[in-house]
């Protein structure tokens, strides 16, 4: 094999960005978008992901403000927590995921659903004024649904990426169809995943390209 | 939005494992790799993916025999290491992440190179017999191949899906061009990622579809 790879991270990082604003189709989002795209792009290998993201609102702008007023990062699962690289948001900034909670199991029992469900249930009031992060569990994005619409706290921003062949697609066409008013990030259809939900998060603060 | 989600976990994997199974390519693989093929799948949302994957030898074989023999497996980020459901695993399965040494980033200070390629000569002999499983960086496998090739320990099995734009696909294509004789899986070009290197180590032990 060659030993001529690549292995300075700068460099890397400025290759590998370079690259994806060369691919990506990044003129049909808003410029506060672009940097979250960018990361989701960058975190998956496709640039055609740039193509079909959808979004209502600003969720860049909510979700910056959010952590500028100490609001929570609420991950869906651990994958998506362990993927929030910390020094890109402002120091203290609290990382939540609702599987922890002690609760989460009993109501999840109580209510035949999901720990990814419960969990969002278990958060409570800590869902206000939050950035949800969901990279996972389709069924947490339609309980989150199912608790705004019912009145309950409203997160600020919304980055939606569940994954898979049942409930994902779905999930996120009903929350392009709600109408719910809170600002989101989502890429329709069955792709998704913790990565490109980390991703997201770790470009509302710091949206400079470089660092891992 | 309406309120008919599938909220019964058992119901949600039955279901997704039989869309995958009537969707995806699976006759082209050895039967010993569909468990770990439905479970990247799985994770990526992308039955496509079932068509691309690419492999030496028997890594799921490999790869069980050095969980029954008590050793480690090897990620190359947290992101890897969360997505590992320990109960799919034997008890007691150590689960090891290089970037956690003390001495990973001395080493890659030394020598000018990526904290995760350093994360494999601090993990030294623990490497052999492991099973690594590579979900992030393009370094870790380049790295991984230059241990090998320098005569240093041999992992039992490589399941090798670093994500990207800059060394990715050439990483993955070196190892498939080594013949180093450790067997390996792997997805070939840019795509990959954590969620797929942990996917395909929740297959090994428990080849069973249920269960998140």
């Amino acid at each position: 094999m060659s030993t001529a790879w690549l292995r300075v991270p700068d460099q890397i990082y400025a290759r590998s960005f370079a690259i994806i604003r060369a691919e990506a189709e990044l003129d049909r989002l808003p410029p506060a978008l672009v940097p979250l795209a960018l990361r989701v792009v960058h975190a998956c290998g496709m640039v055609e992901v740039a193509s079909r993201l959808a979004w209502q609102g600003d969720p860049a702008t909510a979700g910056r403000a959010a952590l500028a007023a100490g609001r929570p990062v609420i991950a869906d699962c651990r994958m998506v927590a362990s993927g929030i690289i910390r020094r890109r948001l402002p120091a203290g900034t609290e990382i939540l995921c609702g599987l922890d909670c002690d609760e989460t199991a009993a109501i999840a029992a109580r209510d035949g659903t999901t720990r990814s469900a419960a969990a969002l249930d278990a958060l409570g009031d800590r869902l206000a004024g939050a950035v949800v992060a969901i990279g996972n569990a389709p069924t947490a994005l339609f309980r989150l649904l199912e608790i705004i619409a019912a009145g309950g706290p409203r997160p600020a921003a919304i980055l939606a990426f569940p994954v898979g062949f049942v409930g994902a697609a779905e999930s996120k066409q009903a929350l392009i169809e709600a109408g719910c008013g809170v600002p989101f990030l989502t890429l329709p259809g069955r792709m998704g995943g913790s990565a490109m939900a980390s991703a997201a998060v770790n470009a509302l603060w710091a949206p400079n390209e470089e660092g891992g």
